[in-house]
């Protein structure tokens, strides 16, 4: 019974400080183990859990939730990025022009800071690889949450132009005039799902996630020297990056992009609340 | 950092089923390790979380947490075994006569069932120890939610007499009748905090709690005699527990009362919501 305890007292104890992320469904999200392992790492005792929220009580839940006292921070995924930007008490850049948030955190006055860091984590995922936007031709498919935050960062990064489809195509275009805003020369339009003088084909839409058999985009094959990416981490090979390999095709995965942005919102769930001590 | 993901999986995972304590203050609870250590030994992807909620935020704050559709349960611990009641949609024995509740937990029509098993643990504590409450003379201190538990539990164990101290004199009243339901027969009466013809000495109140130095009986001895048990866990050798033992006497600890409802608690835990798998 003591060795047991001993082992348990890593896992969680009373000064255990909490984190969740919240989304709808909940099961695949990778969130828990990575960020839980990242604060042991960092010598931070807190852990990540699951929170599974349905539409219908998003509303009723999330306020109550931010009440509790020990809680550092929420991650929100699917389908919660943009309904979530009304719990942050300020915004920061990312989050402001996308409008929408994937992290919210205590600041240095126990209110509610939120960021969208999406975004941030596709392009160090590139940059990990060696690969870069600048002067490349993008498709980026799906005009959501991630989507969103996916194509404000993209837009600092000098691409030769950037293609935005989403079947909502109100929500695409709204995208391309958010796009504008942090650098009004840049080519960026809505337009099909097409690969001709495409060299970057993003997924950032939830076709293909858990059991979905199902490309985002409807073709056999796609060009060998097409680098293709898919925003969906589970599973982590969807049928999109079987495809893509399948042709010989560069990919990358949701969870390159995930581990690109862990350390900043680790750091960003790391300010202290009121009377909280840093340790 | 396969190695380390490979550790953190065992941990916490987009699977896990969430269960939390809720109390005021928070960071001595030992719920935490324990319940999440018999979780992993039955093989039960779980954990179960600390949930620091101050008094002003309760009512805003439990019934957002009770919407989580992945929270298999709630434990709850100082200052709210009594007000967690109105969480409840049905209630079990013990908490239809103590009024109070520690548990709370989905049924299989996926509503929330309540019970204490607080006074299940201090007489599984003395069970463990081969002491029995029958036919000994009972001193309880502290006629809160813990306390009320024990007393009823221990109406049905058939002990000699059953005193009651609460600084609150109509909270003391108000168990004695309690106990009463129980067993009409039974010698119960409340009375002052004194050992004359006291076989067993139970602390179910708050003093002696963190680093408070006080005991919850003002005398220099005891008799070596009595029979101690305190029901605060933090610290684990509480003032009393330590003068007790300084005098000689026979002691048990706030952490045996926990191991005694683990089991029961872990099982009341157990039941599938609809559409959950038990695995």
């Amino acid at each position: 019974m003591a060795g047991r305890d001993a082992q348990a007292v890593e896992l969680v104890s009373g000064r255990t400080r909490v984190l969740g992320i919240v989304g709808d469904p909940i099961e695949q999200v990778r969130s828990p183990e990575m960020f839980t392992a990242e604060f042991r790492r960092r010598g931070r005792d807190a852990v990540l859990v699951p929170i599974h929220v349905r539409p219908g009580d998003f509303d009723a839940c999330l306020p109550g939730l931010l009440r509790i006292a020990n809680l550092d921070g929420l991650i929100f995924t699917i389908p919660y990025k943009a309904r979530a930007i009304g719990l942050a008490d300020t915004l920061g850049p990312s989050a402001q022009i996308v409008g929408a948030i994937n992290a919210l955190a205590r600041d240095g006055q126990g209110r509610w800071k939120a960021e969208i860091f999406d975004g941030i984590g596709c392009v160090e995922a590139f940059r990990r690889r060696g690969l870069s936007f600048a002067r490349r031709r993008v498709l980026l498919l799906g005009a959501g949450g991630a989507g969103s935050a996916i194509a404000v960062a993209i837009a600092s990064e000098h691409p030769r132009s950037l293609r935005i489809h989403d079947p909502d195509a109100a929500r695409a275009a709204a995208l391309v005039a958010k796009v504008r805003q942090v650098d009004a020369r840049i080519d960026v339009e809505t337009g099909e799902p097409l690969l001709a003088d495409i060299d970057v084909l993003l997924n950032a839409s939830p076709v293909g996630m858990l059991s979905e058999a199902r490309t985002p985009i409807e073709v056999a094959r796609l060009p060998r020297d097409l680098v293709v990416f898919d925003a969906v981490v589970s599973p982590e090979r969807t049928p999109l990056l079987a495809l893509a390999e399948g042709c010989g095709c560069t990919t990358i995965y949701g969870r390159e992009m995930m581990r690109g942005q862990i350390d900043a919102m680790v750091d960003f769930f790391s300010y202290a609340a009121p009377g909280q001590s840093r340790a």
